[in-house]
């Protein structure tokens, strides 16, 4: 039997809990598979006397996961605590600079910090494994960082946030508002008390930042995404789009674009008929479109503690599978260091850290799409031909106009006197909306701010 | 620079031709991203003279596969030859007792002789990568293999085969009986002259077998699969299931039930609102059950000359990621062999040999679950009755039952003095369905004979 790989757990929440009790049930499993057993021997977490359902009892008990990260007990160290900061960003750092493998599902910290820590995992030549960062037990960070080694990725694009796709999916079919559905969504326990960071995008953006880099070799920055959340986003909205046969969802995209790299989060029209747009409720999703071949969409649970455990564990792994014995230097001669380390097979974002480009914000106004206006008209003559007009100035083509009467008089979403326009734009530049949209505005044909929504074309 | 991985590539059809352009149009990206360049030197087909669109001329020419196989400019072979026969088995045993790493897009071999040729590879030290041959380019074999290491699977069905997807989706849409689809199908390239092998459902079988022993353990063995085609399917079955909320779809399905690993290819109902049921024409699609998670769907091109080479690609460029100069021997100790060598990470079917286990072809009567049937009833007193005594008799319940006259008159599919019946049964089990229906035949209350698809929950 080969020696088992020391795994030490610093954070034992749902995710940690689940992980060590898949563990334990699969080790037969493990052992087989990885050719040599996965043993959790240390963990760490606050509160020791804390009910977990699972048994502790034979794993060494530190109360520091930077103590835990540097311990001679441990190969591999398992961050599950969260945050961009502090314990988290030292531990990782004190495992990696000491020579120890790291598995992360803290999508926080590797936007904030990822090259740097990638640098470290380089430097010391182990792995630095983080497929439950992004959407948990889909298979995405794999998918990208091995699966397509040698593809021109042109555009990678996802539900990302399965609170925000829940609310959303919630509005279409019961016809509620946006209020209604985080309250519920709230009740369930899918959004937090305070939803702002995942209903605002934000989750989405660093989760997006890490895909970018995967697909395109970008420095993960989170601070060149744009980023736009679902708070504005109405039945009214879902109504029309369902009638001309959309559905919105707030979609994390990067796509390569002669300007560079584009990266944003915001909510979006897809078409019905696409694999996306059929993603409901809670479940993530994650399309990959690259030159010569149709989009690969995978499509999974995005959260829950057992399919971030699982996650976690295929990370696990992977490293235990390929720690043979000998090191693998920077300058690629192996060397016998006469206790096992790690053979590592993939850069953690996929190309050297040496290579890794930077990347800017790309500016909206540069967006070049379809759009979605929704705007409340003064019914009066001649505002169509005004909004038409404004349109036409700067070369905006309409694929769809639907100007209707609500069938059962003004609704919620419909001022007195006015009527509800919906307009579908063929491909135009953002500039070019924002600027009709102000002129309609100064024609005061039109109650209320209008409403964009991007299209993106799948 | 590390020295290039020599690869040779036996089979230059549209795939062969595909991975030569895509190896040369990314040679930079694979090197960065393999940390060493991806040559491929030697080529082996029939004719010399053929155009195919790629420069051929640095490569050193074969016509003997074997002799490609075997030789010693080579540290990679590439075998896309096809057929489970020779030259293509003997070319693979010969390049693995060799010591090269094999990848190909062989499915046929596979099947027939995947555990021996697994055997070989492990013997040898070195990799055996078919991502290729199950769906192309969605990333199936990686998932099961590297990505699920830690979950009990429960079930891994899929839609594996375009041809029959195209046909279905024509059917359903265009309101075509199967031979108009069959025979676009075959106008537009998409069946064969003799589409038996697909619309019969072997080439679903050879790929479910493959899934089945990643996904379970299993030893590889076509045999063992149940197997029925999509021919008897009549576009009164889609038009029934749609009304009902399904789709039919020709899936591969392996179930671990209490009886052992269920294998089985067929016609099956899935819920419209499933994301397998929203795979259309020639894209394949395959989900994955596993504890404690929500299922993982994979959807994309299935086949198609550059989504199956950007799977072999992806292998290739695996085996380049891991050789590192050091053989892993059975005994798990590390030699120094003097030249590069293989540090496997996986084996070929995710588990040794050793410990794969057999599987029996699970007798269908066993199967339970829902069913869907279709009967023509004769128009007279008392026909509804008798065939609801028969199907109470065999305690078999019903979800749903709908008997309709055909707003226009009798179709196409419908004889003269009968009404379509449609009934859905909650679980049952195979034989009790195949009982009452004998029975009700006996009856003499139907006309011809009952179809019967089996439903898939999901």
């Amino acid at each position: 039997m080969n020696k088992p790989l020391r795994v030490g757990v610093a954070g034992i929440g749902t995710v940690g809990a689940a992980l060590i009790a898949q563990v334990a049930s699969q080790r037969a499993q493990l052992t087989a598979r990885c050719g040599r057993p996965i043993e959790i021997v240390a963990v760490c977490a606050r509160s020791k006397g804390k009910k977990r359902g699972v048994d502790l009892k034979k794993m060494k008990w530190f109360s520091d996961p930077v103590e835990l990260a540097g311990d001679s007990s441990i190969d591999l160290f398992v961050e599950l605590m969260g945050g961009a900061g502090d314990p988290a960003k030292t531990a990782v750092e004190f495992a990696l600079a000491s020579g120890k493998s790291v598995v992360t599902a803290n999508k926080a910290l590797l936007a904030k910090h990822g090259v740097k820590l990638a640098q470290l995992a380089e430097k010391s030549g182990v792995a630095l494994n983080y497929e439950a960062a992004v959407a948990a037990a889909i298979p995405i960070v794999r998918t990208l960082r091995e699966g397509l080694t040698g593809n021109a990725v042109n555009r990678v694009y996802g539900i990302l946030n399965g609170t925000c796709n829940y609310i959303l999916t919630r509005m279409e079919q019961e016809k509620l508002s946006f209020a209604e559905c985080l309250k519920q969504a709230q009740d369930l326990g899918y959004a937090e008390a305070n939803p702002a960071f995942d209903i605002e995008g934000h989750d989405t953006a660093q989760k997006l930042s890490l895909l970018a880099s995967l697909a395109f070799g970008t420095k993960i920055d989170e601070s060149a995404i744009y980023v736009e959340g679902i708070s504005s986003i109405a039945a009214a909205d879902l109504a029309a789009a369902d009638e001309l046969g959309y559905r919105v969802k707030l979609l994390g995209v990067a796509v390569k674009t002669p300007q560079g790299i584009e990266q944003r989060v915001h909510p979006t029209m897809v078409r019905k008929d696409s694999a996306i747009a059929q993603v409901m409720g809670v479940t993530n999703a994650v399309t990959i479109d690259a030159a010569g071949i149709n989009p690969i969409t995978l499509i999974g649970p995005g959260a829950g503690g057992a399919a971030t455990a699982s996650a976690v564990l295929s990370d696990i792994a992977d490293v235990a599978r390929t720690q043979v014995g000998y090191t693998r230097l920077a300058n690629d001669k192996l060397q016998n260091s006469g206790k096992p380390e790690f053979c590592v097979k993939v850069a953690p974002f996929g190309r050297p850290t040496s290579i890794l480009t930077s990347v800017r914000k790309a500016p909206m106004q540069r967006h070049e799409g379809g759009y979605y206006i929704r705007l409340q008209a003064r019914d009066k003559p001649g505002t169509a031909a005004s909004i038409a007009t404004r349109l036409a100035e700067q070369e905006i083509s309409l694929e769809s106009i639907v100007q209707r009467h609500p069938k059962d008089g003004p609704s919620a979403d419909t001022a007195k006197g006015s009527v509800p326009v919906i307009l579908i734009t063929y491909a135009t530049s953002e500039d070019s909306v924002r600027k009709a949209l102000a002129a309609v505005g100064h024609d005061k044909v039109i109650s209320g701010r209008p409403q964009v929504i991007r299209i993106e074309k799948n």
